[in-house]
């Protein structure tokens, strides 16, 4: 079982409008809901990948009833969120039709409590030794202190259970000292963990911090990882497009299930380059399209060097 | 008892942001939720005014929840909601603190099946004959006859309670032909129905279609009001500045409190006013000043003739 922990799940509210035009009324023409937040995004990759995924986090309130009614009807993923007093979070993409682009709105998701806190660490202690790996995933709700992740990352670590980290800011750059063995942040968070906006010397640098692999991800260009087996450039044949939502929560569930196969890292970055780019060619938003993925895995350039490092 | 009808209820969110952009990416500072639809904010008012008022209309899915829990919190107001399968819809208010103003995007209500259109039917028909006033409110969700409120003017009319009917388009159209006792149209409205951009051309066409009454709102002007005791304007004492969110809600709830309170048409309007202009000034969207209120009741202007008309 691969465990991904959310503490900041969300309901995610995809509205379709004619032209999205501030400081008048629209009519939205269609409503789609699903249950979000990246790690519970990264669960349903792996459940499509054939994995058994736990999600873990935090749900209440109506918007959290939701997403978990939604989450039990998604094969191979098994709900372990733990009850809050507060609201899950709702985060509204406004499509729109003109332009055909996306307006995000995102709530700031509910006060955490100290109990409530207290309840998730016992629950995070009790998954962990049954995880092949764990991955911590997105941005903390109010009342989570911020260095959650280092508390996590080290919990995972007591356990011998590979752990990735998937955040930004303050709870990355705590996060990165407790020693994870896989950050997988953009150029921007890669930039403000670091200070440095060439991305090889802040990859570099971010592993210096503590990370043992880092996982750069350069958008359409693909990856650029750096790790204890050496470096690597992975990059799609061709620029794709569509629509990048979850194009990075895919590449993290396929650099997931390349560790739990224990897969070399050229054929990891293979695999999380062809998910990725197969997420924002999918229709719907946060899905691969599996034909599209199978005929990239053939066609990602790989160029790197192993290291003595 | 007042029996108000919202067949297209809503949760209504209002959400701060810093500022708008389109095709960028938003943190929500502050979410606000309450029960919305037309009828339902009539209702609140008419509770604040003293009045026992029951709500119908349909409730379904996780947001259906959230407004009947709130609804059952509200002093006053008695829920007859009817359960159906679909969610009830979301309203989203963006303010934008820069500029001060709202962006509105509406969800449009879920499928009404035949069958919900009955249960709906029977419980009116249990209900009118109890009411001293019924208003009929707002939109109609997918799935309901054009001609719904055609159909509830005439069952209203059926048991001699006089019936306030506020809509717009097709359904205003065929509602006034059923002899609804008043409208209260707003000037975008009258124009849509009577093809006449004079407000008191299009008010007495209005009336010679069948409303008895016709209460014409002129936004910051006040109220236009003919009726078969004579014609009416309504001003307010000077211009207000606020939110007009809920303004003309709130003129309906006391346009019904001045019909079953049996006053005279002229101090009807200068309620109706008064109280329009009071919510305008509320801090919080669709509440009323009780201050302003009472202080504006003695300074709104009132012109008119009593007619034989």
């Amino acid at each position: 079982m691969i465990l991904t922990v959310t503490l900041n799940t969300a309901l995610d509210i995809t509205y379709r409008v004619r032209s999205l035009r501030p400081h008048t009324t629209h009519r939205v023409s269609e409503v789609v809901e699903r249950p979000g937040g990246k790690g519970v995004n990264v669960a349903r990759v792996l459940a499509a990948l054939g994995h058994e995924a736990t999600v873990t986090g935090f749900a209440g309130g109506a918007t959290g009833e939701v997403v978990r009614e939604r989450l039990s009807a998604v094969p191979g993923v098994t709900d372990a969120l733990v009850p809050v007093a507060g609201a899950t979070r709702r985060t509204i993409a406004v499509v729109d039709e003109l332009f055909g682009d996306t307006t995000q709105l995102n709530e700031p998701g509910p006060q955490i409590e100290p109990a409530e806190w207290g309840a998730f660490l016992d629950r995070y202690e009790e998954l962990v030794p049954r995880a092949s790996a764990v991955a911590l995933c997105g941005s903390l709700p109010p009342g989570v202190p911020v260095g959650a992740y280092a508390n996590l990352v080290r919990g995972a670590r007591a356990h011998g259970v590979p752990v990735l980290l998937d955040t930004s800011g303050e709870p990355l750059r705590r996060g990165v000292a407790a020693r994870p063995d896989i950050i997988k942040p953009n150029t921007g968070e890669l930039a403000e963990l670091t200070g440095s906006h060439d991305p090889l010397r802040a990859t570099q640098d971010a592993r210096r911090r503590g990370a043992h692999a880092v996982v750069a991800s350069l958008g359409a260009d693909g990856l650029l990882a750096v790790t204890p087996e050496g470096r690597w450039r992975a990059a799609p044949p061709s620029p794709v497009h569509g629509n990048p939502t979850g194009a990075g929560d895919s590449a993290v569930a396929a650099l997931l299930s390349g560790l739990v196969h224990r897969r070399p890292w050229p054929e990891r970055l293979t695999h999380a380059v062809a998910l990725s780019a197969a997420t924002v060619r999918s229709a719907t938003a946060g899905d691969f399209d599996r034909v599209s993925y199978e005929e990239l895995l053939g066609r990602v350039a790989v160029s790197g060097e192993f290291s003595a490092a």
